[in-house]
């Protein structure tokens, strides 16, 4: 599901979910692809998730190892301009919740060579 | 972003992220829109939000007002039985975190009629 293993909780989770405006597209996806690659940089972080659908409503969940984490990635100033660049032109609206992981398990189809 | 507006927290939220398998989409759905529904009769149910892309990954949050709220639906005998039907066709996998939700934030785009 992430391009890293989550550890075993507890962790800390950023929902984000998102409609957009369809404005400038190439901008946001530009500025999406930077975000998540300087995202993989910050301390404490473990992964993230992201989908959208046809009509602009997207989710994205981040992961991170402590709150004191995900207050050091708002606080980058890159990521400061972004979100204003988000706000100024590619949300309708949006939410976000913070929350604590406190228990996690998962599925993954097994394969057979026959 | 859903149809309920949500209380303030601390709640609870289950994060469901999804690579489907492609088979059986009508299944999928009909399976999902029931789900839904059923969802919306249980007792602390606070609200959901769902979207998928093009590449059949999706992501689901729901909200529950405590961990005895999810732990009821998860018993529910169609839904458990609903959540069988993916593993055996539609999803090639899963992954589930339930997480407390410790604040939240949003943002909703003003509109000027001039």
């Amino acid at each position: 599901m992430t391009e890293k293993e989550l550890p075993k909780p507890p962790y800390y989770a950023v929902i984000f979910t998102s409609q957009h405006t369809g404005q400038d597209e190439e901008g946001y996806e530009n500025t999406g692809e930077r975000m998540a690659a300087l995202a993989e940089t910050m301390p404490g972080f473990l992964g993230v998730v992201s989908t959208r659908n046809s009509e602009g409503f997207g989710i994205t969940v981040s992961y991170w190892e402590s709150e004191e984490a995900i207050r050091h990635w708002k606080a980058n100033a890159e990521h400061t301009a972004a979100r204003a660049q988000g706000r100024a032109n590619w949300y309708e609206q949006f939410a976000v919740q913070v929350a604590r992981v406190e228990r996690a398990y998962g599925f993954t189809r097994s394969r057979r060579d026959d």
